[in-house]
């Protein structure tokens, strides 16, 4: 029995800001364009953002792709909430992709938007707290906590980056770590900075119940503190970009590489958001999801005006 | 008499969203931060904006732009509603900015974010209209006219391919041009397209009181439209550029060339925004902004800590 192909201009894989503002601006260019993806696996489902132009009060994470959602489906893209179950492309070079409702979709381009996600400490309270005071990212959320006692989790640069911005804001700072993985110039900047070090320690639990008390650790010891950040990088695209031939950025190889018109090395396979690297900020996301999603209706309309 | 100077660490010039969300951004990093522009010239004051993700309201430009500045200044950046008469950098590498007040203002950064100007028709009506049916951007405002009549003023690309676009939404497109520059294939399309041509023709006025009724040519015909794109072209930021020595793109040789991170290829200046080319979408310009405000507090920060 053959499958009915649904047909589209542009799929974009992922709806968070990245994917909606590509869906947005890709429906507006007159493509036809389907979006895939769970919103609630977008990091910025439980998340609160007061950083994003220009927007002058804190909004709530699930707010903004809700109303994301409703605008990019007012210019006529589809949404789809459910995964991906295989991706191949036919001979004239469409991309053929099977959900797993037993749909099939097919594209003259596709945008990557799936974001990346954070490495977890997978400790008790770690999710239950998300987003009342657990937080992945000094840079996005610091700022919720001036005046307050935090805690950082992490042996890399970025949790000794982290804890060094933290302190600016917060009233105390204290860094979890087994061993510092770091260059000596930052060691010493965090060993004369005020930080408070636990060197050799491990958390056992995050405390709390409305937002975070503090972290218990593993020997026993309490950190009292309202919020708990935990740096221990991020999952890249490495997984995806194998399946489809596309090139990473060679200084980590860990996100996707694009040009400005956010084009990988395959042609049309665009990519926008945290999945290209940080910084991992809404603005940017939307900036570039703006370029993709125009750069790729442009390309798959294109590509159709020639095979028909 | 000697001038007292203002010290920040990054100074903006442009105060559109590219220069509002660089403020955000490199006063949250904890850099001091001025914004000197006036609002009244962003290319947003007069729009309407229905593509900036996540709103799934029409937006007034001077609603954001005023949101913007309230968010900025509450992160501590402070605004100079006025003109810069010199720009200097001192033997330390920091730049010397004079304000028309007397103000003199000194950064390690600066980040250029002052837009462009489009070209204008300067006939009676245009400045009138603006935003009530002149628009300078068809990818911008294109689906304000959903089922109107809508009339394209110009010669080249640009033009023609909004001409294009329109078709898809407007119920009837003029296009009003003395002599096509385009190649014979754009040519050929839009001589084919349905789209009704006015060859040899100027416009006189715009007219209309509270919105666009039409446009007066200067043969005496009229031609009745709910909105007006004028599609010249853009002044770019050539004058400004070769006063700092900034490369420009090398295919237009009008934007600002930058890189991943909204670097110059001048130490210390980025660059953020309609000035560094199009797509002239709200989303870009804070993408871009974005970036720029943390590289540039970042710079800052660091050419502070080497100097002192």
């Amino acid at each position: 029995m053959s499958q009915e192909l649904l047909d589209f201009d542009v799929i974009i894989l992922g709806s968070g800001p990245a994917g909606l503002q590509a869906a947005v601006h890709a429906a507006r260019a007159k493509a036809t364009v389907a979006v895939l993806g769970r919103m609630e696996r977008s990091s910025l489902f439980k998340a609160h953002v007061e950083n994003y132009c220009c927007m002058d009060t804190t909004l709530k994470g699930v707010d903004i792709l809700e109303q994301g959602q409703r605008q990019a489906e007012k210019f006529g893209a589809r949404f789809f909430s459910m995964d991906v179950v295989s991706m191949n492309r036919d001979e004239k070079g469409r991309f053929i992709i099977a959900l797993e409702s037993g749909e099939v979709l097919s594209a003259w381009a596709i945008i990557l938007a799936m974001g990346i996600s954070r490495n977890r400490l997978n400790v008790p309270g770690e999710k239950e707290l998300l987003g009342k005071g657990v937080s992945y990212c000094v840079e996005c959320d610091a700022n919720f906590f001036r005046g307050e006692t935090v805690i950082v989790v992490g042996d890399e640069s970025a949790a000794c980056s982290g804890a060094l911005h933290l302190l600016l804001v917060a009233d105390a700072v204290h860094l979890v770590y087994s061993d510092l993985k770091v260059d000596d110039r930052l060691r010493y900047q965090v060993e004369k900075s005020g930080i408070h070090l636990h060197p050799g320690s491990k958390v056992k639990a995050i405390m709390g119940t409305d937002g975070v008390t503090g972290v218990l650790l593993e020997d026993g010891q309490v950190i009292e503190g309202r919020g708990v950040f935990i740096e221990l990088g991020a999952k890249g695209a490495l997984e995806l970009a194998t399946k489809l031939g596309i090139s990473l950025d060679p200084a980590t190889m860990k996100y996707i590489e694009t040009t400005k018109k956010q084009e990988t090395n395959v042609q049309g396979v665009y990519a926008a958001g945290d999945i290209c690297g940080p910084p991992w900020q809404m603005a940017k996301a939307v900036g570039e999801g703006c370029v993709a999603g125009m750069e790729a209706a442009n390309y798959a309309k294109h590509e159709r005006s020639k095979n028909t």
